[in-house]
């Protein structure tokens, strides 16, 4: 849903026609903005439209995707996809090398070692496949992909609710006393990003889901609900972004004290960490939007829903 | 520039057709991502958009604007406004209240004070409101806008720069024994922050204003260029966030060290600033992407170079 709602296809399709036609007269010495737009420039903005259309269809007989698309395509998602695992593999790296890997309950600050761990996995690996999947997955049926989309948010819950569970008993079971709960920026951004995360899931899944029982009748509806459910669902990404990098410079300066100012081996690794997900943050809000998917992206926009 | 080019006029285009026409059929059930798109559901595609121009000439004669937009329109902006000017207002009371206020190389924590205020009040303040101003001024003329717009980030590059000296001097200056510099993920955010934010501005400046002085030969040349720095205007924005919420939490955690747990008023404060950012984040690029000026924007197509 993501990939095709947020596409700007018409930031393309004007340069197109710009490159291929007279420039149009220079708009800025003119105060046109001050009047309501004369039918003259409407006339221009819908040829191009039009003409753009036929250039697609003339596309798609010879050659559905040029060779520029297919490069640019292959590299963003190979890109994404391995910046999605490879931050996932540092993290783990990073608790099990320098904090001493996993316990539960036993060890209380090796219980917090969950918590990155399993909100990376949640919110940044799985999340993002599931919503890089409506690039990935040009060739299937839409209801696989859908499922698949679905199927992907859903494995994230029970990592986000366990990471979750771990920080808060590692505050909760502190000896002597108990740390507070929530009191950083970091936790109050997180707050919000697992509830913006669980009302998209509920909403998308009735909707989505549930409400293709009866198709025709709702499907205004989910239409109407495809851009908003995008929008918030990038939206959601992005506040996991700024979790995890907030979530990284507390903890390593909870850990490394002074010693953060000494390019350790650690701080270097955490702070490459943490420009992976920033990496990741551009690269995954343009996947959704690159225009390449135009041989496909008229049927997505009936399909999608 | 930001405001038009990356707003995604289609995205509600098919919505309003499918409210009016009855549903398509359901494309779910048919495995039709596996063929080339049949020519029907381009027509489909291609209609909606002609209709929608049609729809567009006619409100244009009755009502350029419906009253949801303008509310919409109102309230993102005057919001935007309100938390742009009110991070920084946030900003100087934390440095002055709980930090002291400024001073220039006498003392060095409070020169460190001029770092956040002027980094928010370039990064922050002005930038957003320069991107703002596209949506603002929508009577102007355009030439007026996109001057106003350079003024503004021109206006940033100061702020910035003796923010940035500010921070360095903290650090080179420091006795016994001088900070290393850079050895933060906030600084490498902020180092690429401002690596972006210079690229993106002598670009800008070069592309839009100086290769004015030949505007016929350098049109399509700048109409391709539009969205590629609409793009990086917004994760330049992006970035900024990234680098304030980060460097809020290292600064609030060097001073308060444990006391960050106990909810003091410095910590609420803090925190609320920093959700301040999360939010101007989130409604600025709402707000660059709300189609609610859709009866200009197809002026705006080719009048935004
Ligand atoms: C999207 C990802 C993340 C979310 C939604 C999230 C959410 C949260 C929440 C809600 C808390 C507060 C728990 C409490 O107060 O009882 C918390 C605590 C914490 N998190 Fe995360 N977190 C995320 C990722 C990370 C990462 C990657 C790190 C890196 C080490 C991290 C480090 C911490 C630390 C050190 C605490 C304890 C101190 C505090 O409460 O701020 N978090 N997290
Ligand atoms: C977009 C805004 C910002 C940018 C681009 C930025 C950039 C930077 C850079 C490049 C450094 C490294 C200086 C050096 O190592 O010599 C730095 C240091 C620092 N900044 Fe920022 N900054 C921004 C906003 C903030 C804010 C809002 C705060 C909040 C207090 C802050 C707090 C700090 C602190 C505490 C340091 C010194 C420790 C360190 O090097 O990480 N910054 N900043």
């Amino acid at each position: 849903m993501e990939s095709n709602s947020v596409s700007p296809m018409p930031e393309l399709a004007p340069i197109a026609e710009f490159d291929k036609t007279p420039p149009t007269p220079p708009e800025d010495t003119i105060p046109m903005d001050d009047l309501p737009p004369p039918p003259t420039v409407v006339t221009v903005a819908n040829n191009s439209v039009e003409q753009e259309a036929e250039t697609h269809r003339h596309y798609e007989e010879e050659n559905e995707w040029g060779c520029g698309s297919w490069l640019e395509y292959t590299m963003v998602v190979v890109l994404a996809s391995v910046l999605l695992l490879g931050s996932l593999a540092l993290t783990l790296f990073w608790v099990i090398y320098y904090h001493n890997g996993f316990a539960w309950r036993e060890d209380l600050s090796k219980q917090f070692n969950l918590h990155p761990v399993l909100m990376v996995a949640g919110f940044i690996t799985f999340s993002g496949f599931s919503i890089l999947l409506y690039r990935i997955c040009r060739c299937c049926r839409r209801i696989y992909v859908k499922l698949l989309h679905t199927v992907f948010h859903a494995l994230s819950i029970p990592c986000v609710a366990i990471g979750f569970m771990a920080v808060l008993d590692t505050h909760n079971l502190k000896r002597p006393e108990a740390i507070p709960n929530f009191y950083s920026l970091h936790s109050w951004i997180g707050l919000v990003t697992m509830g913006l995360f669980a009302i998209q899931f509920v909403v998308g899944f009735f909707s989505f889901l549930v409400l293709l029982c009866c198709e025709g009748a709702t499907s205004a509806f989910r239409a109407a609900l495809v851009p908003i459910h995008a929008s918030f669902g990038l939206t959601t990404f992005m506040l996991a972004i700024a979790a995890c990098v907030t979530g990284l410079t507390e903890k390593v300066i909870f850990t490394l004290g002074e010693n953060y100012e000494k390019f350790s081996e650690q701080s270097i690794i955490v702070n490459t960490l943490g420009i992976v997900f920033i990496a990741l943050g551009i690269l995954v809000s343009y996947a959704v939007r690159i225009p390449n998917l135009r041989g496909d992206s008229m049927v997505y926009m009936d399909d999608r829903m």
